[in-house]
């Protein structure tokens, strides 16, 4: 839609009508969360038979009772079954308790104190920084601002962070020592690294040694379509390439079996594995290894979490389909606005240039939540104020509809107003 | 046993047949480890019930699913049971996941990195220092080192740290930041702080206003006999006092459900748990709220907890017990071997004056294994090499008897080794 093409009096008449649309849906009283990446409760009742087992399972293995301290690793079983996932032999895997975000902020933390293999503490340098593709991931960048790590902006593209660019910064400045990647159905974006850009990121020159990918494969089984995307094994190129130090991965079980609940776990090269155990051997005993013991017995093997995962799929589907399809339906073809139709992960990327603050408030307004605009950028700084991540897991499929109802009237608001503010103030 | 008052000759032949008794006891292929703190599995099977009702429990709570994301602080039932425990608030308290330890870390890593309630971040301090008393515990000692704190070592008396020190270093100087309690059955040594050590923990003048007293209470309700031992509740001197916001508390269910897969919760000020979980949720989303839901179903109260106690009091006693009347059968009225009576925790601990290092050693040759000699004083630095830890509670009464035969031979021969050395070297 052209809005320019209408004339002030006929702009205002539409932002009129937009206005009572929209006030008439807040009268129906609702109240819809989109803000964040959270299973919705329906999809738990898949992974109740895990708690019914629960006393029956063996939680003696090899010879060490599950129940008791030990094992800061975690145990055999969950280091091979995140392995298999993972595409990594159960030596490089280490298994803790429910946040994976929490191994990443770890192993940020121990970096800043003790430094890693060797190089100085990050703590005692001038100058630290992270590439950060964007939009991505709020949580990540949260990490580098609590640590005051400098963040640089790089765009996010369809096959994954813009590698010249990337190249070009980490091949020149030591002081970059890492950048933060979700590589399968990227948050929000939900695209999937290529081959060619999972490569270049195994491959590339860094001139700090201490450079480390922080391999956030959160969504590495999680998609919504049964012929579930590849992504290329990023070990396997770092193996032959000679630098598996550069990477450490994670993922965890929270939008598998319990949010938060679950199971997580970090990747890395053995040496990597025995630094960071040897710093987390201070901080605590071992991870709670009898949830660890239920996840294994009643996850079993990759093919079986597929199974799971079909199960989530098919709650979750409909409610990505009805986004797009209404989105589509009302915006195809208008360049202003544009979204993503991911395969897989939590989110819905949705750009509307130079609105998003302003549409993200107006659908508060009636009891729609987003995640707040500029969320996705590094220092909540979105250039364009144009992306909203649009999380359609947890309301129903009417919630849903209603909440769309408010983004559409939402959209056409913001978009009248800023063409009456262009050419008439 | 005044062994100088024997010829050197005798006290060859003494040592030879106590070798050869203890090579005879090797030859049994005993192997019992006594080094750390840990329940006897046979304890674990008490808690099972918990399992069996996994499933059943109601994990929606006031509206939210503790099977999803949220709630960083835990849930309110469990803040409640652990706030009865610990004679707090449920405002002043947050649940975590399994490890206390792991709480007291990163209460000392936010400290480091980001500084406490407006004042100088620790790192960026010229010196930090902690007041240790010892005989503590090791791991309380072991995060000192890895954050670079100094330790002054402060000794631990019948009534809990000697007093006129601790008040004399905290009020001169404004780097000693801290100070580790284990106030109740206190590791190793097993005794109760004394109402008079607790007010004047809470009431004393240190010269840091970032001053923080680490009340590990993690024996809180670990009483061997039934009536258990009475802490004075320092928060109530605190408060009074106006010091509130100088202690952090801590507990766990470790020794009460199951090891490292309990639930562990910190207690401290509302405007210092504001400020903790301010930085905690920077590096997660929420604890293990499942978990926490099977806890507080099963645990119930603290009436409750003291019966599930009690069971496990019936199992590691006996053990107890039999250290001690075999050490007072052995050693009574020797003033060489002193070793401590405890009515609750999980350590006897043993003093034999210039013998610990050699003792253990001697021990570990014939399979019994006991804490590393030095670990329960700061940097291993026993200076009377006097101190034993004795963690009784894994082994079963005939592990233990074999043991004990072999730390009585170990003394034994250390002793007249020592009486050799100094008499005829």
């Amino acid at each position: 839609m052209d809005y320019s093409k209408f004339s002030k009096q006929e702009l205002e008449e539409m932002l009129k009508i937009a206005q009572k649309e929209l006030s008439k849906i807040g009268k129906r009283g609702i109240s819809v969360d989109m803000s964040r990446g959270r299973p919705a409760n329906d999809q738990f009742e898949t992974v109740m038979p895990m708690l019914e087992d629960a006393a029956a399972y063996n939680y003696t293995l090899g010879g060490a009772d599950a129940r008791n301290y030990g094992g800061l690793g975690g145990i055999r079983q969950a280091r091979e079954l995140f392995g298999e996932l993972l595409g990594l032999r159960a030596e490089n895997v280490i298994v803790g308790d429910g946040s994976s975000l929490d191994l990443m902020y770890t192993a940020v933390a121990f970096a800043m104190q003790f430094g890693l293999r060797g190089e100085t503490p990050w703590k005692d340098l001038n100058k630290v920084k992270f590439v950060c593709p964007a939009p991505g991931y709020d949580r990540h960048f949260a990490i580098c601002e609590e640590f005051g790590i400098e963040m640089i902006t790089v765009p996010m593209l369809e096959d994954g962070p813009d590698m010249d660019t990337v190249e070009s910064l980490v091949e020149d400045d030591p002081s970059i020592k890492g950048i933060w990647c979700v590589p399968k159905y990227s948050n929000p974006t939900g695209i999937v690294y290529s081959d060619k850009v999972v490569e270049r990121l195994a491959t590339m020159k860094t001139a700090a040694k201490d450079f480390r990918i922080f391999w956030d494969n959160s969504y590495v089984i999680h998609g919504l379509y049964d012929n579930n995307d590849k992504l290329k094994n990023i070990f396997d190129v770092a193996r032959k390439a000679g630098t598996f130090d550069r990477i450490y991965t994670f993922t965890s079980t929270s939008k598998i079996t319990f949010a938060g609940a679950g199971v997580a776990c970090m990747g890395a090269s053995e040496e990597n594995l025995v630094e960071f155990l040897k710093h987390l051997s201070i901080r605590e005993i071992c991870p709670n290894k009898v949830n660890q013991v239920m996840h294994v017995a009643f996850l079993k093997n990759v093919d079986n979490i597929k199974k799971i995962m079909a199960e989530h799929a098919k709650l979750l589907r409909p409610k990505f389909e009805l986004v797009i399809s209404r989105l589509t339906a009302e915006f195809a073809g208008d360049d202003f606005v544009k979204w993503t139709n991911p395969r897989g992960g939590y989110f819905i990327s949705l750009d509307v240039r130079r609105c998003a603050k302003r549409i993200i408030e107006l659908a508060k307004t009636v009891g729609v939540v987003f995640t707040p605009a500029g969320s996705t950028f590094p220092y909540h700084i979105d250039d364009g104020d144009s992306n909203i991540r649009i999380a359609p897991s947890v309301p129903s499929l009417e919630e849903l509809s209603n909440a769309i109802d408010v983004l559409i009237l939402a959209i056409k608001i913001a978009r009248i107003e800023l063409v009456l503010k262009k050419l008439y103030e």
